[in-house]
């Protein structure tokens, strides 16, 4: 690994940063204004799946599919984080929804879930972040 | 503290989370498409300041200054988010620029950072989350 501040990942080294990860956070856009969730998350397959219930997310995304992922992990002295740019939508083919039901996407919050969204990813980037001069890498 | 699944935060204990955080992601929307980008932060009465540098950030602000920023703390077992929206705008006043250099804002990573952001908050939401029936709050 190197020690330089800021490296870029390979799209390889991103998704398997991406796909290790069970939370990260989701911005739209509605009528010109972001928007940002913190979300549980399964990626895999160059794809992203949330839960997400009826309200406010699920009638945005609808006004607009465009949707940034990310997702990171930080220490006081290194840390990474990955942003996955995509079309988002909820799933309505039952072979699809039968395909998210059978991920180990997290359910911790027992609140009403009663749709699917996934993000069909075609841009992610990736940075490993190194802070302070003398920080030793972890 | 509540032991419910979420818990809404009032907005006194959002600034307080808010401000004891070092580390967020800014949302923000460029024609229409959502941009997000984990940032160092600094808040303190009303507002979030940030480095930014000459490049994409700064120029994605003067299109549209609508911006949310998110931060968080999660265990395996709870977790809080808070999310501050505002107005977004690169300091350009001396006496401001000079009341940001006197703020803690970390600056981490030593690249080129030439501007500070600062995010009027208008509008700050915060959640408190516990992860399945049995979790201890902590």
């Amino acid at each position: 690994m190197s020690d330089k501040p800021v490296e870029i990942l390979s799209e390889a080294k991103a998704w398997k940063l991406l796909e290790g990860s069970v939370l990260g956070r989701l911005a739209l856009c509605v009528d010109g204004n972001p928007e940002l969730f913190p979300l549980n998350a399964y990626a895999a397959d160059g794809k992203i799946l949330f839960h997400t219930s009826p309200g406010t997310k699920l009638r945005e995304l609808v006004v607009n599919d465009r949707a940034v992922f990310e997702t990171d992990a930080f220490t006081s002295r290194s840390g990474w984080s990955v942003v996955a740019k995509g079309r988002a939508r909820i799933l309505t083919d039952a072979a699809e929804i039968a395909a998210a039901e059978a991920t180990p996407l997290h359910a911790w919050i027992p609140t009403e879930k009663t749709a699917y969204v996934q993000l069909d990813v075609d841009e992610i980037t990736g940075r490993r972040f190194v802070f302070g001069a003398e920080a030793t890498v972890v």
